[in-house]
């Protein structure tokens, strides 16, 4: 790793603390705000007027600034992924500070998103060094990555025009593939408007080229179209399973978008890794959102760990004649 | 990857295969059993006549027998963690023959351990090639394994004899610990052992060496010792959490054994790496075992994905003031 993906590294892991911990504050905030007048869920803007919640709003500021300055300096395949850690630092947060206890499953969740990332951030390809925002241009106009542009924007006209009016408010994947498709493009473009904004701060000015105001649209353009499907698909169905979803399908577009865009060489056994990591990721946060409101105490686990009942209705009895050869392997018997 | 390490490979997937259907194929026939006669569970004795019991205990001894091979192959380190995998297949086996559903959880877990499995398999150190018996000897011979040794057979010793009266039967931890330092002992005997015969079936035999003979004796003594805890553990406590504490605690010791004996040079990202691998199997393993019996089906979870209830009492409603800045980080955002 040089030093440029060293600061992306760090940028990515900082926004992801910003932006888990402004999920705290604000929900810190629309208490406080819900304790004096009318709460948010019932149309109450008490909160508006609460400095802790406007201090939430900044700290979300801070990291989605963090998160962009990030695409800057390491690859899109080390920075979208790592957006997962913020998750983590909600639930442990929310633990401490919310008093919204974590359960076992929760903990194990992280655990997996803790280890996928590592895994990511320990099989991230090296970065293509560019010099200027005409080099990022030329990697954009490449006709392979004219052609995943042009699928991604005809896929979500259609998909928004066609497909959502009759199954968008039913079927979770209509708004999330449109957010994920164009989402993959913001990356993309955010990439190359960093990049011009980091070679301009070092000295390198950008400002005379065209296609850094071009970028900075279209950061604009994908950005509100993202936002609105997001919201949209938040409004429609459960956080619980649009945000794991939703963290797969950007990802992956990302992901895709950027192989295909920079090409990075890579082996198959580095992408095989990677494919684990993201794996293990998504499993992780998969999990963490599912069970949150589940009642599972570590009282329940750990009974499981105590003397079992003699007699009782227990299954693991009933093979007691197939034990006479056990495995050496540590493998788990099942019962 | 060198030849030898494919084919131990390839002999630990196949003793999972062959260990993870074993168990389907033998409650198959003690189901059938118990057609006809007293169950096993309630001390009868019908099923040693039945066929498919048999059959299923052959499957686990060819089994044992290619882990046992496995490891004159490849390093104990790519060996012991992919016996995790004989869960899964026991898992989906059981899904598809004897109607025991896998929830969604359960399929959580399966794919966290093949995403772990698969990174410890990526990353796995070069084995140091052996051409005698007496090569592992002098391995064995070095302070620091002499003191690993005895420090586990000593600390078996202790908890047999000191702890395990007063403790046994209500600390889960005590039979499981004097179950994984000897099975790090059996491991490593079983790599002395495997390479004498791999060797003498090679032609350069190993009979002449007393060494042989003494991995033989190590080999029986720890095995003997490993299964009769083992059984303790299994008979007092729950399988649903001696499994995967068991599978944690006897690949770690297994680990630390080998590493210790063998030293084999690796990269710090590549031990990283290698303990990421394993972290993810253990929360799998650890998922598929606690949820095995939890009621969920399909359905629960696909209900979040369909349209939620508006004014209800979900409190993912709660924060929309807060959704006018969203994260274009695939956070997952956390209401």
């Amino acid at each position: 790793m040089d030093r440029d993906q060293v600061t992306g590294l760090a940028l990515a892991v900082s926004s992801s603390l910003f932006i888990g911990t402004s999920y705290i504050i604000k929900k810190k905030g629309l208490r406080r705000a819900s304790a004096t007048g009318l709460r948010a869920g019932a149309g109450g803007f008490t909160y508006l007027r609460d400095p802790v919640w406007w201090l939430g709003l900044m700290t979300m500021v801070v990291g989605e600034l963090a998160n962009f300055a990030a695409y800057a300096f390491a690859p899109a395949m080390l920075v979208t992924p790592l957006g997962s850690l913020s998750i983590i630092v909600s639930a442990i947060f929310a633990h401490i500070m919310l008093n919204e206890k974590l359960n076992i499953f929760g903990m194990t969740g992280c655990l997996e998103c803790i280890a996928g990332s590592t895994i990511i951030v320990l099989h991230v390809p090296e970065e293509i060094p560019l010099h200027s925002v005409l080099e990022v241009w030329e990697h954009a106009m490449q006709p392979g990555f004219l052609m995943y542009a042009l699928a991604a924007v005809g896929g979500s006209v259609y998909l928004a025009w066609v497909v959502a009016p009759k199954h968008g408010a039913t079927n979770i994947f209509v708004c999330l593939a449109i957010c994920s498709l164009i989402g993959s493009l913001t990356v993309v473009s955010c990439k190359g408007l960093g990049i011009a904004i980091k070679l301009t701060v070092e000295g390198s000015t950008q400002l005379w080229y065209p296609q850094t105001y071009l970028f900075a649209m279209i950061v604009a353009a994908c950005v509100v179209t993202q936002m609105n499907y997001l919201n949209k698909s938040l409004d429609l169905f459960n956080t619980a399973i649009v945000s794991p979803l939703y963290y797969v399908m950007f990802t992956s577009f990302t992901i895709l978008a950027s192989l295909i865009m920079f090409q990075n060489p890579q082996s198959w056994w580095q992408i095989t890794s990677e494919v684990c990591g993201f794996l293990t990721v998504v499993g992780g946060t998969f999990l963490l959102h599912t069970t949150k409101d589940m009642e599972v105490s570590w009282s329940s686990i750990s009974s499981l760990a105590r003397r079992q009942q003699t007699g009782g209705t227990h299954n693991s009895k009933k093979d007691d004649a197939s034990r006479e050869l056990l495995p050496l392997v540590a493998t788990g018997e099942q019962s």
